[in-house]
Protein backbone atom coordinates (compact mmCIF):
# COMPACT_ATOMS: atom_id res chain seq x y z
CA UNK A 1 0.00 0.00 0.00
CA UNK A 2 1.64 3.22 -1.05
CA UNK A 3 0.16 5.92 1.26
CA UNK A 4 0.97 9.77 1.49
CA UNK A 5 -0.18 12.28 4.03
CA UNK A 6 -1.71 15.51 3.20
CA UNK A 7 -0.97 17.68 5.81
CA UNK A 8 -3.95 20.52 6.05
CA UNK A 9 -4.31 24.47 7.69
CA UNK A 10 -0.56 24.15 9.36
CA UNK A 11 0.06 27.91 10.83
CA UNK A 12 3.60 28.90 10.18
CA UNK A 13 4.54 29.68 13.61
CA UNK A 14 1.69 27.66 15.79
CA UNK A 15 2.39 24.38 14.14
CA UNK A 16 6.32 24.21 13.34
CA UNK A 17 6.91 21.69 15.53
CA UNK A 18 4.16 19.33 15.27
CA UNK A 19 3.59 19.63 11.60
CA UNK A 20 7.45 18.36 11.93
CA UNK A 21 6.86 15.53 13.97
CA UNK A 22 3.62 14.68 11.50
CA UNK A 23 6.61 14.42 8.80
CA UNK A 24 8.74 12.54 10.69
CA UNK A 25 6.24 10.34 12.01
CA UNK A 26 5.20 9.39 8.25
CA UNK A 27 8.61 8.97 7.37
CA UNK A 28 9.69 6.35 9.91
CA UNK A 29 6.39 4.37 9.70
CA UNK A 30 6.59 3.98 5.58
CA UNK A 31 4.63 6.62 3.98
CA UNK A 32 5.91 7.84 0.93
CA UNK A 33 5.97 11.60 0.86
CA UNK A 34 3.83 14.50 2.80
CA UNK A 35 2.25 17.17 0.98
CA UNK A 36 1.74 20.94 2.98
CA UNK A 37 -0.79 23.38 2.23
CA UNK A 38 1.07 26.10 3.42
CA UNK A 39 4.15 28.50 2.07
CA UNK A 40 5.94 27.47 5.02
CA UNK A 41 9.63 26.25 3.66
CA UNK A 42 11.32 25.67 7.07
CA UNK A 43 9.69 22.22 7.47
CA UNK A 44 10.46 20.57 4.18
CA UNK A 45 14.04 21.97 4.82
CA UNK A 46 14.24 20.66 8.64
CA UNK A 47 12.96 17.21 7.25
CA UNK A 48 15.22 16.74 3.99
CA UNK A 49 17.70 17.70 6.50
CA UNK A 50 16.99 13.95 8.41
CA UNK A 51 16.12 12.13 5.33
CA UNK A 52 19.51 13.29 3.57
CA UNK A 53 21.18 11.74 7.44
CA UNK A 54 19.55 8.64 7.93
CA UNK A 55 18.49 8.12 4.26
CA UNK A 56 15.23 6.64 1.89
CA UNK A 57 13.71 8.20 -0.16
CA UNK A 58 10.83 10.41 1.55
CA UNK A 59 9.95 13.91 0.40
CA UNK A 60 7.83 16.97 1.17
CA UNK A 61 6.06 19.14 -1.28
CA UNK A 62 4.48 22.40 -1.20
CA UNK A 63 0.73 22.65 -2.39
CA UNK A 64 -1.35 25.21 -3.23
CA UNK A 65 -4.28 23.77 -3.14
CA UNK A 66 -5.57 20.99 -1.03
CA UNK A 67 -8.53 20.55 -3.12
CA UNK A 68 -6.68 19.91 -6.56
CA UNK A 69 -4.38 17.49 -4.72
CA UNK A 70 -7.11 15.67 -3.47
CA UNK A 71 -9.24 15.57 -6.40
CA UNK A 72 -5.73 14.67 -8.40
CA UNK A 73 -5.42 11.54 -6.11
CA UNK A 74 -9.39 10.08 -6.65
CA UNK A 75 -9.01 10.67 -10.30
CA UNK A 76 -6.16 8.72 -10.65
CA UNK A 77 -7.51 6.09 -8.39
CA UNK A 78 -6.53 6.70 -4.81
CA UNK A 79 -8.75 6.63 -1.92
CA UNK A 80 -8.29 9.51 0.95
CA UNK A 81 -8.58 8.95 4.46
CA UNK A 82 -9.35 11.60 6.76
CA UNK A 83 -8.41 11.92 10.39
CA UNK A 84 -10.34 13.86 12.52
CA UNK A 85 -11.86 12.63 16.71
CA UNK A 86 -15.58 13.25 15.17
CA UNK A 87 -15.32 10.10 12.71
CA UNK A 88 -15.94 6.64 12.22
CA UNK A 89 -13.87 4.81 15.33
CA UNK A 90 -10.72 3.14 13.59
CA UNK A 91 -11.56 -0.31 14.62
CA UNK A 92 -14.94 -0.42 13.23
CA UNK A 93 -14.11 0.44 9.76
CA UNK A 94 -10.48 -0.47 9.20
CA UNK A 95 -12.07 -3.45 7.14
CA UNK A 96 -12.80 -1.39 4.75
CA UNK A 97 -9.60 0.38 4.10
CA UNK A 98 -8.23 -1.33 1.19
CA UNK A 99 -6.40 0.61 -1.09
CA UNK A 100 -3.38 0.39 -3.23
CA UNK A 101 -3.06 4.23 -2.72
CA UNK A 102 -3.87 5.70 -0.17
CA UNK A 103 -3.65 9.65 0.89
CA UNK A 104 -4.07 10.30 4.84
CA UNK A 105 -5.28 13.91 5.76
CA UNK A 106 -3.60 15.27 8.66
CA UNK A 107 -5.68 18.17 9.84
CA UNK A 108 -4.26 20.76 12.62
CA UNK A 109 -6.70 23.14 14.16
CA UNK A 110 -9.76 23.73 11.98
CA UNK A 111 -10.42 22.27 8.86
CA UNK A 112 -12.53 22.87 5.68
CA UNK A 113 -15.76 21.53 6.31
CA UNK A 114 -15.67 20.49 2.43
CA UNK A 115 -12.86 17.61 3.07
CA UNK A 116 -15.61 15.85 5.03
CA UNK A 117 -17.50 15.04 2.05
CA UNK A 118 -14.25 14.68 -0.17
CA UNK A 119 -12.56 12.03 2.04
CA UNK A 120 -13.45 8.30 1.50
CA UNK A 121 -13.72 7.76 5.12
CA UNK A 122 -13.40 9.80 7.63
CA UNK A 123 -11.30 8.10 10.44
CA UNK A 124 -11.01 8.55 14.42
CA UNK A 125 -8.33 7.28 16.24
CA UNK A 126 -10.81 6.90 19.53
CA UNK A 127 -13.18 9.16 19.42
CA UNK A 128 -11.19 11.38 22.31
CA UNK A 129 -8.98 14.73 21.52
CA UNK A 130 -5.42 13.80 21.53
CA UNK A 131 -2.87 14.43 18.99
CA UNK A 132 -2.94 13.97 15.14
CA UNK A 133 1.01 12.80 15.15
CA UNK A 134 -0.35 9.96 17.70
CA UNK A 135 -3.49 9.30 15.02
CA UNK A 136 -1.38 9.19 12.04
CA UNK A 137 1.34 6.76 13.56
CA UNK A 138 -1.58 4.48 14.77
CA UNK A 139 -3.60 4.11 11.93
CA UNK A 140 -0.24 3.99 9.47
CA UNK A 141 1.39 1.17 12.00
CA UNK A 142 -1.91 -0.78 12.00
CA UNK A 143 -2.86 -0.82 8.32
CA UNK A 144 0.57 -1.59 6.91
CA UNK A 145 0.42 -4.18 10.01
CA UNK A 146 -2.93 -5.66 8.86
CA UNK A 147 -1.10 -6.02 5.13
CA UNK A 148 1.63 -7.54 6.26
CA UNK A 149 4.24 -5.25 6.41
CA UNK A 150 5.96 -4.31 9.39
CA UNK A 151 6.51 -0.97 9.72
CA UNK A 152 9.11 -0.38 12.20
CA UNK A 153 11.67 -2.08 9.97
CA UNK A 154 10.86 0.30 6.85
CA UNK A 155 14.45 0.05 5.07
CA UNK A 156 15.96 3.80 4.26
CA UNK A 157 18.59 2.98 2.05
CA UNK A 158 21.91 5.53 1.61
CA UNK A 159 22.07 8.23 4.19
CA UNK A 160 25.25 8.77 6.20
CA UNK A 161 23.83 7.80 9.67
CA UNK A 162 22.80 4.14 11.11
CA UNK A 163 21.77 3.29 14.54
CA UNK A 164 23.11 0.22 15.89
CA UNK A 165 20.06 -0.93 18.43
CA UNK A 166 21.45 -1.87 21.98
CA UNK A 167 20.57 -2.81 25.40
CA UNK A 168 21.32 0.76 26.89
CA UNK A 169 23.52 3.12 25.90
CA UNK A 170 23.71 5.27 22.21
CA UNK A 171 25.61 3.27 19.00
CA UNK A 172 25.51 5.46 15.95
CA UNK A 173 27.77 3.77 12.74
CA UNK A 174 28.66 5.88 9.75
CA UNK A 175 27.43 4.26 6.07
CA UNK B 1 -1.66 -4.05 32.26
CA UNK B 2 -1.16 -0.65 34.31
CA UNK B 3 0.35 1.84 32.25
CA UNK B 4 1.67 5.48 33.53
CA UNK B 5 3.93 8.05 31.65
CA UNK B 6 6.86 9.81 32.91
CA UNK B 7 7.49 13.09 31.14
CA UNK B 8 11.71 14.06 31.26
CA UNK B 9 13.25 16.72 29.84
CA UNK B 10 10.68 19.43 29.17
CA UNK B 11 11.28 22.82 28.77
CA UNK B 12 8.34 25.37 29.69
CA UNK B 13 8.75 27.64 26.50
CA UNK B 14 9.89 25.18 23.79
CA UNK B 15 8.06 21.96 24.72
CA UNK B 16 4.84 22.83 25.39
CA UNK B 17 2.41 21.78 22.61
CA UNK B 18 4.43 18.49 22.51
CA UNK B 19 4.42 17.77 26.27
CA UNK B 20 0.30 18.31 26.04
CA UNK B 21 0.00 15.62 23.19
CA UNK B 22 1.99 13.43 24.93
CA UNK B 23 -0.52 13.65 27.62
CA UNK B 24 -3.22 13.91 25.85
CA UNK B 25 -2.19 10.71 23.63
CA UNK B 26 -1.43 8.35 26.72
CA UNK B 27 -5.35 9.39 28.04
CA UNK B 28 -6.38 8.81 24.67
CA UNK B 29 -4.65 4.98 24.30
CA UNK B 30 -5.60 3.71 27.81
CA UNK B 31 -2.39 5.16 30.26
CA UNK B 32 -3.70 6.01 34.18
CA UNK B 33 -1.66 9.10 34.40
CA UNK B 34 1.49 11.38 33.33
CA UNK B 35 3.94 12.06 36.14
CA UNK B 36 5.71 15.82 34.64
CA UNK B 37 8.86 16.18 35.90
CA UNK B 38 8.82 20.10 35.49
CA UNK B 39 7.22 22.48 37.46
CA UNK B 40 5.08 24.04 34.11
CA UNK B 41 1.66 23.70 35.85
CA UNK B 42 -0.43 24.71 32.01
CA UNK B 43 0.35 21.27 30.70
CA UNK B 44 -1.31 19.80 33.80
CA UNK B 45 -4.53 22.63 33.73
CA UNK B 46 -5.37 21.73 29.75
CA UNK B 47 -5.27 18.06 30.24
CA UNK B 48 -7.34 18.31 33.06
CA UNK B 49 -9.25 20.84 31.62
CA UNK B 50 -9.98 18.25 29.06
CA UNK B 51 -10.38 15.09 31.51
CA UNK B 52 -13.54 17.10 32.92
CA UNK B 53 -15.46 17.42 29.81
CA UNK B 54 -14.16 14.38 28.04
CA UNK B 55 -14.37 11.68 30.92
CA UNK B 56 -12.15 9.39 32.21
CA UNK B 57 -9.72 9.77 35.39
CA UNK B 58 -6.52 10.65 33.86
CA UNK B 59 -4.23 13.03 35.76
CA UNK B 60 -1.52 14.75 35.33
CA UNK B 61 1.12 15.29 38.95
CA UNK B 62 4.27 16.85 38.48
CA UNK B 63 7.32 15.76 40.47
CA UNK B 64 10.80 17.56 41.42
CA UNK B 65 12.63 14.16 41.11
CA UNK B 66 12.14 12.21 37.96
CA UNK B 67 14.85 9.84 39.65
CA UNK B 68 12.52 9.07 43.34
CA UNK B 69 10.02 8.38 40.77
CA UNK B 70 11.28 5.95 38.84
CA UNK B 71 13.22 3.86 42.38
CA UNK B 72 10.03 4.11 44.41
CA UNK B 73 7.77 2.73 41.20
CA UNK B 74 10.59 -0.33 40.71
CA UNK B 75 10.62 -0.73 44.08
CA UNK B 76 6.87 -1.58 44.40
CA UNK B 77 7.67 -4.35 41.47
CA UNK B 78 6.88 -2.06 38.45
CA UNK B 79 8.65 -1.96 35.25
CA UNK B 80 10.63 0.49 33.45
CA UNK B 81 10.23 0.89 29.52
CA UNK B 82 12.54 4.12 28.25
CA UNK B 83 11.67 5.22 24.57
CA UNK B 84 14.48 6.23 22.89
CA UNK B 85 15.48 5.80 18.93
CA UNK B 86 18.58 4.25 20.18
CA UNK B 87 17.05 1.26 22.30
CA UNK B 88 15.86 -2.01 20.67
CA UNK B 89 13.45 -1.96 18.29
CA UNK B 90 10.20 -2.77 19.79
CA UNK B 91 9.57 -5.30 17.65
CA UNK B 92 12.43 -7.62 18.77
CA UNK B 93 11.48 -7.01 22.52
CA UNK B 94 7.96 -6.71 22.76
CA UNK B 95 7.43 -9.94 23.72
CA UNK B 96 10.03 -9.79 26.74
CA UNK B 97 7.58 -6.81 28.41
CA UNK B 98 5.85 -8.83 30.51
CA UNK B 99 4.46 -6.65 33.76
CA UNK B 100 1.22 -5.90 35.38
CA UNK B 101 2.39 -1.95 36.37
CA UNK B 102 4.57 -0.30 33.19
CA UNK B 103 6.10 2.68 33.42
CA UNK B 104 6.61 4.87 30.00
CA UNK B 105 9.10 7.11 30.45
CA UNK B 106 8.98 10.03 27.27
CA UNK B 107 12.07 12.20 27.26
CA UNK B 108 12.65 15.26 25.43
CA UNK B 109 15.60 16.45 22.99
CA UNK B 110 18.32 15.39 25.75
CA UNK B 111 17.67 12.66 29.04
CA UNK B 112 20.19 12.11 31.62
CA UNK B 113 22.22 9.15 30.35
CA UNK B 114 21.35 7.92 34.05
CA UNK B 115 17.86 7.07 32.64
CA UNK B 116 19.63 4.03 29.97
CA UNK B 117 20.60 2.00 33.52
CA UNK B 118 17.62 2.69 35.31
CA UNK B 119 15.28 1.70 32.27
CA UNK B 120 14.43 -2.06 32.63
CA UNK B 121 14.08 -1.78 28.43
CA UNK B 122 15.51 0.84 26.05
CA UNK B 123 12.86 0.36 23.30
CA UNK B 124 12.89 2.28 19.75
CA UNK B 125 9.77 2.71 18.07
CA UNK B 126 11.52 2.20 14.41
CA UNK B 127 15.70 3.64 14.55
CA UNK B 128 14.88 6.68 12.83
CA UNK B 129 14.76 9.68 14.42
CA UNK B 130 11.01 10.51 14.43
CA UNK B 131 8.26 11.94 17.15
CA UNK B 132 8.03 11.11 20.92
CA UNK B 133 3.70 11.33 20.47
CA UNK B 134 4.11 8.77 17.96
CA UNK B 135 6.47 6.40 19.56
CA UNK B 136 4.63 6.34 22.60
CA UNK B 137 0.92 5.92 20.55
CA UNK B 138 2.54 2.84 18.87
CA UNK B 139 3.81 1.41 22.02
CA UNK B 140 0.59 2.07 23.91
CA UNK B 141 -1.51 0.46 20.78
CA UNK B 142 0.63 -2.35 20.44
CA UNK B 143 1.19 -3.41 24.30
CA UNK B 144 -2.57 -3.30 25.23
CA UNK B 145 -3.78 -5.01 21.88
CA UNK B 146 -1.44 -7.48 22.30
CA UNK B 147 -2.81 -8.25 26.17
CA UNK B 148 -6.62 -8.26 24.73
CA UNK B 149 -7.19 -4.64 25.15
CA UNK B 150 -8.78 -2.14 22.33
CA UNK B 151 -7.39 0.82 23.45
CA UNK B 152 -9.53 2.84 20.93
CA UNK B 153 -12.16 1.61 23.07
CA UNK B 154 -10.95 3.23 26.38
CA UNK B 155 -14.13 3.86 28.04
CA UNK B 156 -14.17 7.63 29.56
CA UNK B 157 -16.65 7.70 32.67
CA UNK B 158 -18.41 10.82 33.53
CA UNK B 159 -17.32 14.06 31.67
CA UNK B 160 -19.80 16.48 30.04
CA UNK B 161 -19.34 15.56 26.67
CA UNK B 162 -19.17 12.41 24.03
CA UNK B 163 -18.66 12.48 20.45
CA UNK B 164 -20.93 10.17 17.93
CA UNK B 165 -19.20 8.84 15.57
CA UNK B 166 -20.23 9.64 11.85
CA UNK B 167 -19.43 9.20 8.32
CA UNK B 168 -19.38 12.65 7.84
CA UNK B 169 -19.61 16.02 9.71
CA UNK B 170 -19.40 16.88 13.15
CA UNK B 171 -22.04 15.25 16.21
CA UNK B 172 -21.51 15.77 19.41
CA UNK B 173 -24.01 15.13 22.64
CA UNK B 174 -24.01 16.44 26.17
CA UNK B 175 -24.01 13.93 28.77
Amino acid sequence: MKIIILRLGHRPQRDQRITTHVGLTARALGAEGMLLASDDSGIGKSINDITERWGGSFYVSRTKSWKSEINKWKNSGGKVLHLTMYGMNFPDVVGEITTDNLMVVVGAEKVPPEIYELADWNVAVGNQPHSEVAALAVVLDRLQTLHGNEPLKTEFAGGELEIVPARAGKEVKSR
